[in-house]
């Protein structure tokens, strides 16, 4: 977000794009100071190391304009994207935000900044740095920096390991049928779709209490136990479905499927005390299952009965 | 570019997308090895700051699909990107590319991630992290990460310092004109726009030899002095355009108001040996004038006579 602007940009209104840049400043206040350089400065605590993600959201593909506030738009871009840090349990250093601004959204910038600004207050963390362009189509596009010394890993997951999730599941999908059906979203689902948390404090908690691995959710607890257990040299895990955490009394194969959660699912070799989690955080932490050796991936049981793995996405998507 | 998707993007063809993460994964080989987890971890040397800067290129306001080749593409949005981490002396250690790739744009996927990693080998980095999503222009997106430990600052210029300008000036915007014209462009001037060098290298070897304050020009000198000055305290610096390092014969006016050079503006204190740096990389460096504390910003001469201050930008203007 500095002072400077493409060559090509002024001909399509770098005034408005100046503009658009001194109002984000403003909103943001001390949550962006330090911007006017070509790049940010910061410092990670000595021996930790760097962790870097990037992710977008853009609409009519990850979100609809009618489907939410502005405000909420721009929280819930941010907060996806500072999951990814929650699932390494890095602490967030700061975010780097390239906005594609349409004309007709340009009343809305105050709500997006707004939102932004939540999601970064929410996480501790501050924004380094930014960029603005002009395009069709409103897109966030998020890069989050973190610090860590020992990270969750993907890879990290081992057999004999219990499996954990945080949280109650179901609520985005459950939102985004109703939104898709142009009905009015249930409150809490509507909240868990709109409002979702990145687990960054709860990471570091379970990361100290001897999780080992993570992922967090975001194609939907089944497909990302599948990369969990992929990434880890073809593991194994059986799930029974009637023990999923759930919000409200949402069908276990519809949680198992929802998508977008940005709920955590941790490995661990040793025990967790969920109690003390939940006393801790005000959130449920649920044992869902134990990893094997047998290469099978995910088998998925409801009520004792076997149930045909969805095969992850494509079958159960939104 | 982990294996994960967003749940929404799987109507509108996420196989397309991990078709499209496979194939740029396959180019880019080991320039992009360590990724698959949530986010890439990387390491800075003790006692470094990381630096972190993100710019965008976007069809029709960075660039026109008919002027540049594919690769071309790809090169030049990561290229520029990473010149922000010469203007800061940083050492690369890493970049993430968000791309937002059109339906029509699918075949040239290769080309565009070709160049991508040609800008990557060019620097000495990686390819710590990406992100597909579907968009109706083409947007590269760079996240440029970095590590230095004295950074050159666009406020560390001093009343007394000495400006210099790598490199010779104008041929971005000759092309440009050219192009717009519907002309085929000269090819000397073509190389500067399509092939833009970030300076990093250069920049490493000022800050050694005493450089303190720098800047590069994407916005066009006079502009980017402009910032330099007003950065550092309202200072004043003048320039006899005459002396202008300038690509063939081109008018030294044109050569002060081509943005996109993504040459380096430097101030030192001290003298810096021109000679040695152009016998060390092949490339002018030219001093331009001494900064004064007068607080009149930039004052142009051209042959002796005072020229009015284009005012940067909107004026001389692409």
């Amino acid at each position: 977000m500095t002072s400077k602007r493409d060559a090509h940009s002024v001909a399509l209104g770098a005034g408005r794009e100046f503009d658009a840049i001194r109002l984000l400043l403003e909103r943001w206040g001390v949550r962006a100071t330090g911007i006017g350089d070509d790049a940010a400065v910061l410092d990670l605590p000595r021996g930790d190391s760097l962790v870097a993600s990037v992710d977008a959201a853009v609409e009519g593909i990850h979100f609809e304009r009618d489907w939410l506030t502005p405000r909420e738009i721009g929280y819930r871009a941010v907060a996806a994207a500072l999951s990814d840090l929650a699932a390494m349990a890095a602490r967030p250093v700061g975010v780097l935000i390239a906005l594609g601004l349409p004309d007709d959204w340009h009343n809305d910038l105050e709500g997006i900044g707004d939102g932004i600004g939540d999601a970064v207050d929410y996480a501790g963390t501050r924004i380094a740095g930014g960029n603005i362009s002009v395009t069709r189509l409103l897109s966030i596009t998020t890069t989050v920096l973190g610090s860590v010394y020992a990270p969750l890993r993907r890879d990290a997951l081992r057999a004999g390991d219990t499996l954990y999730v945080t949280g109650r599941l179901g609520g985005p999908r459950a939102a985004i049928r109703e939104l898709r059906a142009g009905r009015v979203a249930t409150p809490v689902y509507r909240e868990r779709f709109a409002r979702p948390r990145p687990r960054l404090r709860e990471a570091l908690w379970l990361a100290d209490r001897g999780a080992t691995s993570a992922i967090d959710i975001s194609d939907g607890l089944v497909a990302d136990l599948g990369h969990l257990t992929a990434a880890s040299g073809k593991l194994s895990i059986e799930v029974e479905l009637s023990r999923l955490p759930r919000i409200d009394a949402l069908e276990p194969l519809d949680a198992a499927a929802s998508g977008e959660e940005y709920e955590l699912i941790v490995g661990a070799p040793q025990t967790i005390d969920t109690q003390l989690f939940e006393r801790t955080f005000g959130l449920t932490l649920t044992a869902i299952g134990t990893a094997g050796a047998s290469g099978d991936g995910v088998m998925l049981h409801l009520n004792g009965e076997r149930v045909a793995n969805p095969g992850g996405y494509d079958h159960l998507s939104l």
